[in-house]
């Protein structure tokens, strides 16, 4: 693409960057932004600078937020014992979205995965072990991506707290193995947490 | 979506309002930027922000420019006496990719439509009108997108210009009718600048 402004073809270029987003539809977004007033493109701006500096990691369960405990942590209303192991701020986003939970959460930044060089090592997992031993956690829920990694973080995991006397359940297998677990819907999402099953009994199980 | 912080809720509602792009594409986005170091996300910023505070509009052409005189119609070794009428700046910039044409431009900011209220008025029509007269233009070469708007919009402007010793043509229908200009492939676009038509001979001309 030739631009007659270098000043439009950088502001192109920077969209152009995000996933998923070419030329065209960079240029299309910007010029969106070109016919808004000056006020909403700065909103736009500052909301996403002032997100990416000022944003900060729950110390407890490695959630996104602005404060040092996360709004989930902080609010004393939920069931403190009870932690649903996910990978990614996202999958808490989603099943925050079904209503169908009211304990707390652990981020693990992802899953084992040797191939990509992500051993447990990377991952917020001794953390969430601290976390079990001190906070007296009666349940831990897996809400892991069910495929291959997945099934390794929750085997790696349970055989860590082998010794505990804690519940350790995985959300029921209503998501098609090799799914995302972002993009299931709500109700498939929900159900498969009310129908959460003891590892041990979990079919396919080959640990 | 229920989030846990109120930073990356707005700069997700940010990103949402833009055209296309949901709020799942949204929270992607944003996760993809909170990911980068703040240089980065300061650099996506402050192009968007500077780019809507800083771009003019070309006080020949009209097209966004940087300076009062857009690249184009500041570059000497281009053809002077050759302007082609486009819709918008994408136009331009999708003409200018073919580098088929070495002549100026002309931008309507739109075609006459009168469904959606706009009229001649509205649109760049006199400052084009003008320019014919003051800059001794030779040919006008329409290239605007193949629908009945389009096709009103080069009646209006060719009867305006009738009594004027110029040659008025239209790009070549290469495009398929009600297709959209900037969608075009490059060489489509190249050659219907190459086999463009004068006017009165244009076949589908009910004018």
């Amino acid at each position: 693409m030739i631009f007659s402004s270098t000043l439009l073809e950088n502001a192109v270029n920077e969209f152009a960057k995000l996933p998923g987003i070419g030329k065209k539809t960079a240029l299309r977004l910007v010029l969106h932004l070109l016919k808004k007033n000056t006020d909403d493109v700065k909103d736009f701006s500052e909301a996403i600078l002032k997100m990416r500096e000022e944003i900060n990691f729950c110390t407890r369960c490695y959630n996104i937020s602005d404060k040092q405990l996360c709004n989930i942590c902080a609010d004393r209303a939920r069931r403190q014992q009870m932690i649903c192991v996910v990978e990614s701020i996202r999958d808490v986003i989603a099943i925050e979205s079904t209503q169908q939970y009211n304990g707390l959460y652990h981020i693990l930044g992802g899953v084992i995965s040797p191939l990509d060089g992500i051993g447990p090592d990377q991952l917020q997992i001794d953390s969430l072990i601290k976390r079990v031993d001190e906070e007296k956690v009666e349940e831990l829920i897996f809400a892991l991506s069910p495929n291959i990694q997945g099934d390794t973080t929750i085997f790696y995991i349970s055989k860590k707290l082998k010794a505990k006397a804690i519940r350790i359940t995985t959300i029921a297998r209503g998501i098609a193995f090799g799914g995302e677990l972002e993009y299931a819907d709500e109700m498939t999402l929900a159900r498969s947490i009310s129908n959460r099953m003891p590892v041990e009994n979990y079919v396919g199980n080959k640990f």
